[in-house]
């Protein structure tokens, strides 16, 4: 969402998350390694050879003991491999395992080890849900900050303030003299134009203040705090290393920022950052744990439930925010993660339960219950419903992107504290007037959703009374239809101008450099569109019910629409269009209203929603804005489907020098190290002779540079004229020559190869299921080139007509 | 579950099935390879290399123009390669795309294409919900059979027969004169021991006719259909052929003997079975589409789905039917099948809502309703439910192995018509004197979950009515705890003789040859145990509601403790013990529910009893089936946990041969042929030269067989001095030799390989990932030997010290 200028990194990344460069601890087997001439059959045999064998690419055969530090781990903005670090853990598991047969202490440490996973997800789940609950009471309190003040302590909201006051009848439990509004403080009274203009003034100079801290904050001390942090997330979990995404700087600053944000009035929702907080208490946590801290595959199995956890707390939905993260956000998700983050999700929304933020011992502010069944007939307006969704989904999709080049093309771009303030005065300016785009996104969701009874006072029930309903009256009659009155006609031309403040002023917000989700805004615009079109279909109802259409399910004085209904379901078709989620969605929705009734028309909608959306272009809003940031992120769901090999994609191309290979012997250390420097590959290759081009193994370049530079520091006789030797046994050479440096230890014997003549498509599926960083490329046994996740990418944007070099990491 | 000897195999595969052997569509694109020498630069080019690029291994490039019958499809008992499937889908969408940018015919057909996945699945979803219903209409009607029989009409259950009857009050709607027990209108009253007799005798007599009737029918028409099928279906979704299980035949015989066999009253449920069944009507629909008929990776992905949808028909869960698909059935479920899968469960729940098989307008019997909630101090007797739970579960899967064992040694193997008959009367003859036993589980369990109102007459509910609660005392007061009265204490007594019976009575039932699901019996035994601990707990608390334990949360005329939440708890845990079941166990129970608040209870006691039962054994029961009859499957949950290399597992060992491989291009036809007859390779490697074992691709046994064979018949100089090539240009030949035999057209260019030192743990990690049939071991870019997925399994076995040759297929 929101990449901070060049500038921004090395202040940032400095003095956050030193925390995460803890160097890898290596264990050594010390045991040699086999070659051809030598194996044995014995399939139980334990010995182990090196190079990708587990501890193998973080271990130095000989002469040296200690670890070199830095060995095995990635630098900033990499590409992490997973088998590797899968094989890794394995091995470490081995270990503990086998030492648990040993001792009673390793076997209390051994259980400890199986079950640090759960008591990581627990913690994760318990903080994640008291920061959630914290945020929603801080922003709760914050945003009536805007209208008004308690008498009784400025730290009481409006209804908390109104609650201690016992005087106050059920209706009117929002107005106690307790609470003063500004307009009501200063001018004495809280009728007139002049007390309205002060709560106005008031409301916006709040609403500057508190995004002018937001933004500030930011910018000041964390910058990977601002947008939803999903697109990061999301490329996060598939392998790249962003430090400090994830850090206590930024989970500090996201918490605090994101209330500010939310209290600002800006049009912009709380769900969404909620992830990315969930994920930063989970890799602050992971550094309690050594199984964790140390691997990062492992780490990425507990952002998984993280995401999980956040949404479970967003909308209170365990079950939906588990399958968020299957569906949207995880790249590796084992069943082993399945249950683990149901476990902490369903922690979260405890947690969260407990503090009961609302007051209502619900877990949000929009649960909803409705009475009436829908009738097949309804589908039409659905699935209109779900067009209209798409159509927007789209259409943000487009403008946001638009916008955000503008901003990264322009001189915008380069006043962001600015940027905020202005778009912060132009929503309250806009939004204060109109009751409907002053309350809260949440709110505005809320009322929409509801089903109107007889007591409701709110405007958008403002029916006329037909009939005097006896005391005596049934409660379904108290449901019924209703034609519409003065009250609910304004409500609707409120809303009708809500829409579409609502849907340009989030093009805009969405991408600024404060925290700031999507969810909600996308929601609001659908609840709106579709409770306009629920009243308008009620009215058809109520007018025409001797129609062919409503004849038989709508008699007079029966509940046969619920607008509420509606609403819901535009709000899911709006999400849906702009985020892609399907199963998910509905299943959260179906959390939040409690009834299996009721997924049929949400799902018509999210399904339309998703196929008008995907045909005017296949992107949701998170894959467009990892698109635009250039992070090498490799689509999981989308199938690659063109007809290229794997000859096509690889390096060098026909006209590049030839590959550049180290020989397994024979070279010198100067040699090597020359080479390393006349290029900027990360790895390379090793080959038996460079006739033969037959391929030995791989060597990564860091791993490469730290271990000859450690060599030359702290092994004597190691100079440039040293051959680098990479196979077991060293040839016999000159007495006088210097001793050989050997670097078996850090190859990687078992590089991934495919062959010239598999197709793209293969070697796609490959690197996406087993997490490859690279692979190398034979003919007939020969080494031939070799083909990076990034060499994937840029074929993948080359084939759709995009500038490949906007792929921008490695 | 149930394998049928060797000799059913070749009268039930004959006739059954045809349709699943229709030969592949091959389309030619007559484009010709690339080799090194001649890479072209061009990342976009579109020129496709035969071999394993899609239509390759399907593709005779010369001289024949017509496709060759048989050549890329798979004999039964075999394994499939996923990623030639996969690989092959893929070409084919690719043809359609590039087509429909031609004509509007075939952009319609495109459309279409891209539609009939969905179209397959609500079709799916239709048959299976109407199936189900047809299925719990008739064991409804069947069961009913052996107590009576309805005057009005025999078609009549004693629900419907009543119904009719509009003079019943609701306290005795069950009783009516026209439904007659078969002792009253034999004897003409219903009194007495003489009517008893005889409604005893009728009653073993009609349990006698429907599983003997149910067992023949197994027998004569369709072996397959016996057992639940999850093992087999599991098995098949990894990969596995094994022709004519998800057949027509096995379909009909499997719906009908599955109403036999659940109405003969024996232990057994229909819910496993009723997933065989969706299956089946997934396998055979997918007849009527060319994409899913062709294709077995596409097929799988539908069988997937029709899992999902099994359960969710059979206990009305659509989310839950989607997560035990994923967690406990598939193998390979991207997230279009997550989406699809739930749509077509929704269909079929919402099919089976509107067939409305209870009457009750709920999907299924055992619809729960709870009203108090829980306290923290009953997590203990939920944890001891969950230990109850694990430990019942890791009991029944030896006693069940141990019992199959014996069956399948034994001459008890051979006479299962006998083993049926004697099973089925002698649980009719100990269950019919108990109630608990004597109605089906699905009643039981109904019974049991079922919360005690002051209304309810049940024996269950037969608490001493301590005060005479005055007709305004408020609805909570009527669930009060209550000292427990004589007809508790006798409900008590039967529910623990019906325990042990029932837990015995399933460990022979479960593999006999009928349809039999362990749903139900397994939650059966859990649900009676949790209720003798909740009806244990709630009288401890009335007359302890003093003690530390109970203080503070349990006044008395409080409802502080339900039963019935007990029951379902003990529910949970003893199907996870048996099974392992865990996310998907949760949201079924949860779905049943509804309401989030009980899903602690529950995960408590699942995680428990599945942390218990893997402590002995980490098999569930279906994978202990899988074993028991040697399919080659390859457990994905289980991780890899030893440290062997490829090199250890590989073909040839020291000791054998070496490798049978093929040279590119200097063997004749009689020397492969030869070679194919001499050995059992399921494949050969083809190497440049027998010196240099460098690998230039790998062919089927089967595809070489077919083509020489077509190629000695219709093409012309064929001889067995013929030489075999590989490569794509000829070599020069003498003038007066025969034609070359040109089969570069069946070779996998693009064999997978790894090299000896690759760990096994990685090794086997991408055999499950990319669903590989066999891997190529290479050592510096040398062939060395082959892997399979049966010499994985056999060297999993040999680890875990079994035997190795007990894995049977390929």
């Amino acid at each position: 969402i929101c990449i901070p200028s060049v500038d921004f990194f090395s202040s940032a990344a400095s003095f956050m998350m030193s925390a995460e460069n803890a160097a890898l601890d290596f264990s050594h087997s010390g045991k040699v390694s086999r070659c051809y001439e030598e194996y044995s059959s014995s399939s139980s045999s334990t010995s182990r050879a090196a190079g990708m064998n587990g501890n193998g690419p973080s271990k130095l055969v000989d002469p040296l003991e200690d670890p070199v530090p830095g060995l095995g781990t990635y630098e900033d903005f990499n590409t992490i491999d997973w088998v590797r670090e899968k094989s890794k853990d394995r091995d470490r598991h081995r270990e503990i395992t086998k030492k648990s047969r040993q001792s009673t202490v390793a076997l209390l440490h051994s259980v400890s080890d199986a079950f640090s996973g759960w008591l990581l997800m627990l913690l994760v789940g318990l903080m994640s849900g008291a920061l959630a609950g914290g945020i929603d009471i801080a922003a709760h309190w914050l945003t009536d900050m805007k209208d008004g003040v308690c008498l009784i302590g400025f730290w009481f909201n409006h209804e908390h303030c109104c609650w201690t006051s016992n005087e106050t009848t059920f209706q009117e439990r929002d107005r106690c003299p307790q609470w003063q509004s500004w307009g009501e403080l200063i001018t004495g009274t809280s009728e007139g134009a002049f007390a309205y203009v002060v709560n106005y003034l008031m409301y916006i100079l709040w609403a500057l203040l508190f995004s002018f801290l937001a933004v500030i904050l930011v910018r000041a001390f964390a910058p990977y705090a601002c947008g939803s942090g999903i697109p990061e997330i999301k490329t996060i979990l598939s392998g790249f290393i962003i430090r400090g995404y994830l850090g206590k700087w930024t989970l500090i600053i996201k918490t605090i920022t994101l209330v500010l944000a939310v209290s600002s009035g800006l049009s912009l929702g709380k769900e969404g950052p909620l992830v990315h907080v969930a994920c930063c208490c989970a890799n602050i946590l992971c550094h309690l744990f050594t199984k964790y801290r140390k691997n990062e595959a492992k780490r990425r199995e507990v952002l998984s439930a993280a995401a999980a956890v956040g949404v479970s707390v967003a909308f209170g939905a365990p079950i939906g925010g588990v399958l968020f993260s299957l569906e949207e956000v995880s790249y590796y998700f084992p069943l082993k993660t399945l249950w683990r983050s149901f476990f902490a999700a369903l922690v979260a929304a405890f947690t969260l339960r407990s503090i009961n933020p609302f007051g209502n011992s619900r877990l949000v502010l929009f649960y909803v219950e409705f009475h009436a069944p829908w009738h097949l007939v309804e589908l039409a307006p659905f699935i209109l419903l779900g067009i209209f969704g798409g159509l927007w989904g789209a259409l943000f999709i487009r403008a946001n992107i638009a916008w955000c080049k503008i901003r990264k093309s322009t001189r915008l771009g380069h006043y962001p504290v600015i940027e905020v303030l202005v778009v912060a005065a132009l929503t309250a300016l806009v939004a204060y007037p109109n009751s409907y785009t002053r309350m809260s996104g949440a709110e505005l969701i809320s009322e929409l959703f509801n089903d109107c009874s007889l007591l409701d006072s709110s405007q958008l029930c403002g029916y006329k009374q037909v009939q005097p309903s006896p005391p005596s009256s049934s409660v379904g009659n108290s449901l019924a239809d209703r034609p519409a009155g003065e009250g609910l006609y304004t409500a609707l031309w409120q809303l009708a101008l809500a829409l579409v403040f609502k849907m340009m002023i989030t093009v805009i917000t969405f991408g600024m450099k404060v925290p700031s989700g999507l969810f909600i805004p996308s929601m609001a615009v659908g609840a709106i569109a579709g409770r306009l079109l629920g009243v308008g279909m009620e009215q058809l109802a109520y007018y025409n019910h001797d129609s062919f259409i409503f004849k038989g399910w709508c008699s007079p004085g029966a509940d046969c629409i619920t607008p509420g209904l509606y609403a819901m379901v535009g709000a899911a078709a709006c999400l849906g269009g702009v985020t892609r989620m399907t199963v998910s969605l509905v299943v959260i929705m179906f959390e939040l209203t409690g009834g299996l009734e009721y997924i049929v028309p949400l799902m018509a909608a999210t399904m339309t929603s998703k196929w008008v959306a995907d045909a005017f272009g296949r992107e949701g809003i998170y894959e467009a804005h990892i698109r635009l940031n250039g992070y090498p992120f490799l689509e999981p769901k989308e199938e690659f489907d063109h007809s290229s090999l794997a000859v096509d994609v690889m390096r060098p191309r026909r006209s590049d020098p030839a590959l550049a290979v180290l020989t397994q012997d024979g070279m010198t250390v100067g040699e090597v190290e020359a080479l390393v420097e006349s290029t900027h590959y990360s790895g390379f290759p090793v080959v038996v002779s460079p006739e033969s081009q037959r391929l030995v193994g791989f060597v990564l370049r860091r791993d490469l540079l730290i271990s000859i530079d450690n060599a030359r520091k702290r092994q004597e006789g190691v100079v440039s004229a040293s051959t680098v030797v990479f196979t077991e046994h060293a040839l016999a050479q000159a007495a006088d020559a210097p001793p050989p440096l050997r670097l078996r230890g850090i190859m990687d014997l078992s590089p991934f190869t495919v062959t010239d003549h598999t197709p793209m498509d293969i070697t796609v599926d490959i690197f996406r299921k087993l997490g490859l960083r690279q692979c190398l490329v034979t003919h007939n046994g020969r080494l031939l080139g070799i083909i990076t996740k990034k060499d994937i990418l840029k074929h993948m944007a080359q084939i759709a007509n995009r500038d490949p070099d906007s792929i921008l990491f490695n």
